[in-house]
């Protein structure tokens, strides 16, 4: 494999991302966040990319930060206060590209997915699981409380499942974790590449610019009053239904054919 | 059965609405809209309706919005932009009239409930559903994501279901829907008209007036802190115990007897 | 047992609270409320006591408010309106004392859970419950609609769940209480007392200070935006790491060693 820290494959309209520290299980030290900030920005900017993957080599999706650097940080005269603030902004800012790139963006998890890890899974947009896989918010077993983490674990889970997550420091498994909403389906490991590359291949066949103004839609209405939210989610389908693709999209279904789309 | 779009049938307290257009699969037309807007006007000013369950005639509960007629408005001048502005409107309107209603809207699920016939089904306050019966938000399938349809959805289920639905256009099933939250309960097709009369019996059977200021308080608290939430519904309490009806039902509990409510 | 409305043990780090008055399934009259609130004011202030577990003695956990008292405040001249008045505000008082507190709070839940009762248990951070015991808002059912424990009940479970249990009255099953997020645990009623305890010994092991910062950070950035979320949530965490003991506990975790914790 390549020694490349984030290795970026394109596979048709896919692309596909995978975090490749496997003896540090794949933690996001400063490199890895710039990396992934990198790779983010160029897919911002992307138009033939249509879905992301993001996963892990080794025996782990991620095990959230690398905990020597930051203990390395410790030396310095403020005892690394000007360097956490600016490791936990970087980190929080890579967290929010997720949601905010025009791609949907699909974790491919196995074997663990602790604290930034579980972050990382819970700011995708959706996430298939390796049976087997384990879900943690476990940094209160270091005494170190994931509250970054459980800014995107809360806003996934039932808000007693996130508590206890993040007090007892306990995982839960993969079956679990499609339960409670933090991943949307759970394959055996032997089928997670294939199986989550299906689901990729599967939006990446719908109209690029739909599943675009679809994702941002998404998260816009989400905080806003059902009235806002109507009149923000109206103006998009407006605009949607006056797209000649969408007009050839909706004409192919009348007729029973496939659409032409460009 | 009768030829009317939209059937309004009396079963004592209360009402059902079959939405009649089965060779269309009851999709919202501008008649059938017209013909719900209509309904619910009504049943806002209507005291003896005490709730409502909403179908479908046919083989589908709903398939969302009419295509052809859609289409057919492209023919104008501005290609249906003016059209298609006042359609999400009109339809949002609609959808956003079941939670203002003083009545519990049950939904009757059956067949399929497809793009703006999965959000009527997340915008009733309830939901049964035949076993069998298929959801989905699969507009992207032609082009025209489901943005207004996923204001509703996204507030009944959890985040990844919500755009994996929307994204995918693929299908979620009866018991699948249960365990996100999008339906109440399922029932075997046989049973699902009685079923879903038994749970509103159930709830007609209650006090009217307690019922009314519920679900009114139930929605206005719903986006409010804790704190305001609670001035809010602490004001509805008082107001609530101050009714005759509610002392004589606390009264007739205490003596162990039926209450003599009106 | 003692005799006392709320009995006080001290396990340990563990602080144990027992509602007493199990003639009257601990109802919550103005007597349990005053005590309620006097534990609570003083745990604010302990810091000795690092979880602390909520539960009833006899049948129930906690039947909600004591109807009897309710009814006899209709004697005065204004039929009971200041008194309902203040009861509502000392209860919702006493509910928003839970999350507010800096340790964490479980209800270990037996028998029923009803009107303000099922609130408590929303209320508490986390729940175990016994197998068997049932949870319910059904203050329909006598004419009074639960409008405050709904404010709790909402912020735990599905829109759908909570609507059908608020305006039904029925029950749920602990296997569906845990389906839905209002309790984390389920296990028999012989091994409830032992689990809850386990549960609390588990987060009372961990740093005490983590835990305090992370549970005031968890309601804190729940209402917030992403991006305001991250941003408290990264104040918290860059405070959190300059602290000895964290400090303490990552070093002991990459030297595969127990921390040294005062």
């Amino acid at each position: 494999m390549s020694d490349e820290l984030l290795i970026r494959e394109t596979l048709g309209s896919v692309v596909r991302l995978t975090m490749n520290a496997p003896a540090r299980l794949n933690s996001l030290s400063d490199a890895m966040l710039a990396e992934l900030k990198t790779a983010f920005t160029a897919l911002a900017a992307d138009r033939s990319a249509r879905v992301v993957i993001l996963r892990g080599a080794g025996k782990a999706f991620c095990a959230g930060h690398d905990l020597k650097e930051m203990q390395a940080a410790r030396e310095g005269d403020d005892k690394g206060a000007a360097y956490f603030a600016d490791l936990f902004a970087r980190c929080a800012q890579v967290m929010q590209m997720i949601p905010a790139l025009p791609q949907p963006v699909i974790a491919e998890a196995h074997g663990i997915a602790t604290a930034a890890g579980c972050q990382l899974v819970a700011s995708c947009d959706m996430a298939v699981a390796a049976e087997g896989t384990r879900f943690g918010v476990n940094g209160v077993n270091i005494g170190l409380f994931c509250s970054t983490p459980m800014v995107a674990l809360t806003r996934n889970v039932p808000r007693k499942v996130a508590f206890e997550m993040l007090t007892t420091g306990e995982f839960i498994d993969a079956a679990r974790a499609r339960e409670v909403g933090l991943v949307n389906r759970v394959v055996p490991h032997e089928a997670l590449e294939a199986e989550t590359l299906r689901l990729a291949e599967t939006v990446a066949a719908k109209l690029t610019a739909a599943v675009r103004i679809g994702k941002r839609a998404f998260y816009d209405q989400a905080g806003l009053s059902l009235a806002e939210a109507y009149d923000h989610a109206g103006r998009v389908m407006v605009d949607n239904m006056l797209w000649r693709d969408t007009d050839e999209g909706i004409a192919a279904f009348l007729e029973k054919r496939k659409p032409d789309w460009a």
